[in-house]
Order: C-alpha cells, then sequence, then structure tokens
C-alpha cells in the first residue's frame, strides 16, 4: 500500500524531575504525533503539562506512551506484570496524561507502548490484551500505535481499537517484516541520507528492502523517530524535507 | 448552623501492592464520600480501580485523596514542593483517578488533600492556591474538602471551588476552632460513646465544645472518621448509628 | 543427609514505611535466621534498623533478603535486569544493611534472594551468577541461603560462597525435588498438623515425600517459614517446639 | 586562616538509569574530592559502582552525599522528615556507597548532605543532629564537608566528627557569611574569570568580599565546584590552574 501522506511520531518529555532526554521544543517542529511519556518510565507531571501545551499549540497530536513501572530501567526491562495490574496501570497513565492533553485544549489521541512493553507485546498475547483492556478502561476507542503483525495489534483489532502500523527509517528489516535485533550487526542504519532514502521508500512505496535483499511490505501509517540522540533533530528535520520533496504530506494519522 | 443531613466521609484505598491498610470493603458500607489514595502516598492502580467499583456499587460518592510524591512517608512529611510542581502533581492524581471512577460508572466528585499537604494548607496561601490551581487544571469546579477558615479553602473559594468543611469527632478543638495538634495530651478522644455523642453534637449542633469549655462552632457538612486503626469499622458503623437514631440523615454532601 | 541440627528462616521488616506486613517482634522470638528486607521490594532504613536491633538482642542471624527493585510488586515480577545492573543492585543492598547489623553489634552472614528473583535463579544461570558476583562486589564471601541443586547455589559454589540449600515444610514437592508450584492444587500445606510433621522428618531424615509418593532427597540446612499470613508466628512456634521435641537442635546454620 | 593547600569537591554520580548529569569522567580529572549520590535523590548503583572505580583510579577521596529521599525533586525540596527516620536514611545511603568504595579498593573518606538537606542543616539543629547520628550509625566518625558556621557542623564538632568547612567561588556571599540567597540579584557569579580570582583569593587569604563590599572569612579547606552547568568542567580545570598558578597545591582534605 503505498501513501500519499505519512505520520511522524516521536517519544517526548521523557525526562524526570531535573533529568531531560529528548529535546521537546524542537521536535515539536518536525513530528506530527508526540508520544508523551506519562510518568512510569519518564515523565513527571509538569513536564508532561508543558509537552501538552507545546503540542497544542503546534498543532501535534498527543499520544499516551505507557510503560511498565519502572524509572530506574526507564522501562526498558521486561517485566511479568499480571494482567490486571498492568491493564489498570495503562488506564492509570492515560487518565493522567488526559488531564493535560484537555488543559491544553486537546485529547489524548492513541496509545503506543514504550521499550520494553512495546517489545513484550509483540509476541505476548496476555500482556497485548492487557494494554487493550487497559485503553478500554480509560473509556475510549483510542488507536493503538504499534509494530504491523504484532499480538498487540491483533488484540486491538479484535476490540474495536484503530491497530496503526508504525515503520522505522534507522532500522534494518528481516524477510519476515519484523526488525533486526538491536545488538546484531547492522540492526541500525546510521547514515543520515540512508535514513531519508528508507524513509521515503517506506512512505512511497509501502515497503522496505529487508538486510537479505528481499522487498517486504511494511504498510506504516507512520515512521518513528528517535528523539534521544545527539543529531536527533537535525535527523528528524532532514527526514521530513525528504518526505515533503518527495511530494509526501506529512500528517498526523489521527 | 445545625444540620438535618450529613456526610461521613474516611479515607480508603492506603494500601500499596502487597500491603494493605483500610478495610475498604467494610468501610464503604459505612461512610458516604471515600476519599481515594491516588498513588502519590498510597494506592496502587489496581487498588484504585477496586475501591472505584466498590464505591459505585455502594452509591458512596468518590473523591480525589490528593498527596505529596512521598509513598516512604506516606504523605505525612511536609515538603516544599514548588507551586506549579504541586499544582501539575494534584491534577495528574486527580485525571489518574477520574479514569476508575468513570469506568466505575462514577466520577471524581470532590478533591481533598491528604496528611501533611493537608496541614499544611490550612496555613500555606501559595500551596494551598496551587492545590487548587490543580484542580481547576483537571478541568472541573470540584469541591474541596478541607478545615473551615483553612487557607485553602479561601483559595477554593476564590476560584470558584465550593468549599466543604469537615469536623473530626476523635479530635479536640482549641478555642478558635482549630485542633489540638496530635501528641498534646487529650489531642486524641478514644472512648467510642464519647466519639458517637461528639459526632452527634457537631451535626445537630453545628457546634463543638472546645478542651477547654467554649462552645465553638464547627459548621461541618462531613465527618472524618479514620479507618486505619483497629476497630475503626467498628468505631465508624457506631457513629453512623448514632447519627440515624438522632434522626440525622447521612448522606453524601456532593 | 539426616541432621541433628536444623536452621529456621523467615522473611522480616518486611514492611514499607507506614506499612507492616511480618510480625517481626514475634517471629524473632522463633526463627534463628532472619531475613531482612533491604528497601528494594520493601524494608525502609527505619524498619532495617530495628529489626537488625532486635535480631542482634536475640541473637538471631541476619541475611540479606535481596531484591529487585520492585516496591508495587513487591520484587514479586520476574524482571529483566541486566547483569552488571542486578549485580550492582544486589551490593548496594547488602552495603546498606550491613550499617544497620553493624551498628546493632552483629554482621550480614548470609544472602538469600526474594520473590522472582528467588525462583528465577533457579534456572537462569545469567542472574544466578550476577547475584553472587553482587555478593561478592560486595565484600565477602557470605553463604547464599536457597533452592538445592538451582543454578543460583551451582554459581556460589563455583565461586567460593557456600550454598546453604533449605527446604519448605508447608510445599508440596515434585518427585524431581522441584516445587509444586503455587496455584496447582494441594501446592501449599495447610494443615498445621502436617507442617509440623513434615518439617520434622525433612530435618531428621533430609527427605520428603513428594506429592507422588516418591521420597525425594532435599539436604536442607534451613526450614524457611513464613511470616505474612495470618496464624504463621503460632505455626512456626509448633514447627519449632516440634523440632525439639525429636531431638533436633534449632540453630543457625551461619 | 590562609592556606597552602586547597581540595576541590564536586557532585558526582548524578544521573539515575537512562538519565546523566554530570559529566563523571572528565570532571575526576579536576577534583580532589568526589561527593558521590547515593540512590536517594540520584545515583543508581550501577553509576555509584563506575564513579567510585573512576575516583579510585585517579586517586581522588570519595565523599557520602546523602540526600533527602526524593528522585522526583532531585532532593532540592526541603522536607519534614522526623529524626529518627533521618538518621537511619543517612546511614543506608552511606552504607550502599562504602560497598563501592570498598570494592574499587578505597572508602568512603567524607560526608556532605545535598539539595534542600544541605540547606536545612545550616539552621535546624534537629535534622542537623539526625544527619550527624547517621554518620555515627555507619560506624565512622568521618568528617562532614558542609557550610562554616552550620548547625550541622556545630553538631558534628559536639560529636567527634571533623567539621570541613567549604566555599562557594562562583557564589555572592553576605556580610555575615552567608550565601546570598538564589535567585536574588548577583547571586550567582558567572564571570568564569571572576569564580577563578575569588577562588584563589577563598584559598589564599581564607576570606571572600561580601557583596556590600565588607571582607568576611571564610575559612574553608575545600571549594565547592558546580558540575551539572555547561561548561562546569572548563570552568573547574581553570580554577584548577589558577590556584596552582598562585603557588597553592590542590589536594584532597581527607
Amino acid at each position: 500500500m503505498s501513501r500519499d501522506s505519512i505520520d511522524l511520531n516521536a517519544d517526548l518529555g521523557e525526562g524526570f524531575g531535573r533529568w531531560t532526554l529528548t529535546d521537546d521544543e524542537r521536535l515539536l517542529t518536525v513530528v506530527t504525533s508526540a508520544n508523551v511519556a506519562c510518568g512510569f518510565h519518564a515523565g513527571d507531571a509538569p513536564t508532561m503539562r508543558r509537552v501538552c501545551e507545546l503540542a497544542a499549540e503546534r498543532g501535534v497530536t498527543i499520544g499516551a506512551q505507557v510503560s511498565y513501572r519502572d524509572l530506574a530501567g526507564f522501562g526498558r526491562r521486561a517485566m511479568d506484570v499480571p494482567a490486571a495490574e498492568l491493564a489498570a496501570e495503562v488506564a492509570y497513565q492515560i487518565g493522567a496524561l488526559e488531564v493535560f492533553a484537555r488543559a491544553a485544549g486537546s485529547r489524548v489521541s492513541y496509545v503506543k507502548p514504550h521499550g520494553a512493553l512495546y517489545n513484550r507485546v509483540v509476541r505476548d498475547g496476555e500482556q497485548a490484551a492487557a494494554v487493550v483492556e487497559g485503553v478500554l478502561l480509560a473509556g475510549r476507542a483510542l488507536p493503538v500505535l504499534g509494530l504491523p503483525g504484532s499480538r498487540l495489534h491483533e488484540a486491538a483489532a479484535a476490540a474495536g481499537l484503530p491497530p496503526v502500523p508504525e515503520a522505522f527509517g534507522d532500522r534494518a528489516y528481516r524477510a519476515d517484516g519484523s526488525l533486526l535485533p538491536r545488538g546484531q550487526e547492522g540492526a541500525v542504519v546510521s547514515d543520515p541520507g540512508e535514513v531519508v532514502e528508507r524513509s521515503v521508500s517506506m512512505a512511497r512505496t509501502g515497503t522496505v528492502t529487508a538486510h537479505d535483499g528481499t522487498v517486504v511490505p511494511v504498510g506504516a501509517r507512520s515512521l518513528c523517530l528517535h528523539g534521544d540522540t545527539p543529531g536527533a533533530v537535525e535527523l528528524a528535520r532532514r527526514v521530513r524535507a525528504g518526505l515533503e520533496a518527495a511530494g509526501i504530506r506529512v500528517e498526523a494519522f489521527a
């Protein structure tokens, strides 16, 4: 499926108290969807408030970036959280963010799991269902941003939550459409020009060339940009400029 | 101001993870307003969910018991939290609880500060204003339960949030209407019969006899019951029975 | 291996701030080894101090009950903590407890993982090695209390830390010496008399009858008593009395 | 009191999990005393381990930078922590750090309160005494780094802990030797040349010119450098070079 428009999403508000990580203000000039940390892996209340205000001012869509409760591990350590607890924790995070989104004149418009939870619900049907239950508990059938083909997207679709597939311009793919795990050689594309080219190609053709040369469909409605590396904002700008130069509208999916 | 009806409120859901404190299920058969802990001094997400469900089933009004972020100190240690942070943290807690109240078919209907924050905003105008700002940020002009004459009630009234005064049947009062500080002799009334009698008298006459014999007005629309002591539920039942026997309706203020 | 003496261990100090769980004072009149929570799943600093003082007064040996960092889950949720982080966190907990043990005139004399970490290191060699590395980092070749045959005990033995096997009088065993998982029927022995009988038999014969009738060796130098259930202290006393009546000395292994 | 040698201290290891703040590696090439965060306002276990290793390699003295338990506020919010709790929490932090200092072949050689606790114990005798009790509880009569004339230093001296006075080359002083509060105009000296000059003068003459022109004694054995601002390392280097050019040896006090 080729597209004439694409969404750009990035993780924002990933500081905590004295610590900052993402350059929220500048990233919000580039992305169309902001995955806002909700306090469990990052994101204190004042930061959530400010990011929502900035996002609303710039017309950027606000999403809840829900996570395991793990500040010390930044939500990057898989946890065997029982389903009922996880569902309640997801709802808690969405509810807390909703307050700041509304106060800024916006709404929480989608949900995206963070870090280890994101990876876990690709295959773990029980936690995937718990995330979906948490979204429903929070009261609205919000779209769920994630990996196409994931258990999360299956569970979301089954429950009436629109699954929104995303792709990564800076990650290598395998022939089955999954990501080459970080740590394996070539897993991360570091050349900026190549990231731009892959991003444009993904948006235009709906496909990506896997590391073994196979052309695989990704069908992404959103591209995920990383905001926590040096040069992240500059690269994000180049990706957006590349998309626009190729005649692809950059706009929020939600 | 004498009343023919009175509200009974108590702190509920004050466990965390493996730990429990309050006998939520039984207290919900007695009180008409539940001050539900929101995760900052106590109250994990699954507990908040369950307490909201039980409260909604029983027709008990749900309030957000907001606190300093202090699990280790159970919110009982005064903290110099800057106003902007405190306002955002109050809004965060209300938003998180609102999700569970709504999912249970109810709403967050009032706000009551907990512990050290409750005591601080009796006199600290800046933190009092921050709590009120947090309530407004959460989007609705909710009633604020607290001590009559407190800076919190002044700030609430000025901002259009109904101040709801409460009184304590088990605490000694001074002639100026303030509470005799815990730790001073006679500060806490321990005889159950006396607690019942004082509670009924407060509800019927709107006054209480201070420890020096002065009759002082309390004007309470709600009586606060304590749920975390042995015999708490039994005492709560006796207070309720005493009020009803005196012809005073026990019903939520909100 | 039959024994003429046995150690009794229990988890202590498992409160946090306002919350309590274990009846530390009474349990310390029964057990010979106290697994003291170190702040990661439970156990604040004042509680650690007090439990160490009480243990030292009564001549009870102090052990560090190390855990994943997970207050909300009470350390009962398995976590994929990278080995280097886990090792440092184990050392941190031992160091913190050592201060209170020394101040009370005692020392940390052994280490026992808690909850999900305890279960994980039965089979996970990487985390088992990390726990052992953490103990070594803390500076002394402390004994490690755990399940006989576990990866933890293999790693401990390889590193020169004495592995100390324990058994459970209130749990059903399988023919291979592993515990029947909680949740399966009959996993927990609830009849007090039977718990006493099994405990005495384990100590005297070094074996236990598995749920399929097989007699399996347990070779325990310590029996684990549970302190967080109603009647726990009473049951612990009966186990101790039963052992003594059978002529088995109850004394610390360390 | 003029000196021919001076210590340079800075706060290190003030990250937490994914977040970093201080450029520990480069600062350790400049300072002679490292105030290492112990996990309560910042400082996870792996970071504490690494900073201790780096400090030991470079011959930098290790101190415990103890704090209120307040990650969200970075220990910058005064808290009414009861004395017994505070003492135990101070001891806990020292004990945890001691493990990593020893593992690196060093020791914790002094204690310095952080942030709001630092400021509080200038005047609050009860919390000052609690900090001192915490140090004693940790088992050694460690020097206490702080503001000359503070209640902390009085309590330390009374208990036999050497009080070590420090001064700030980048802060304006009042005629009574106290610091002009941040937020007041001129409170922070931002010109690097002036910071160097004041630092050298403080070390050489033992005095500083207050903002009203009065020459006041500071009697510092250590100068505190700030490590968490842009250009911090470069400024620290210039201060050290300036001291050495003036013939003042830069060496640890402990």
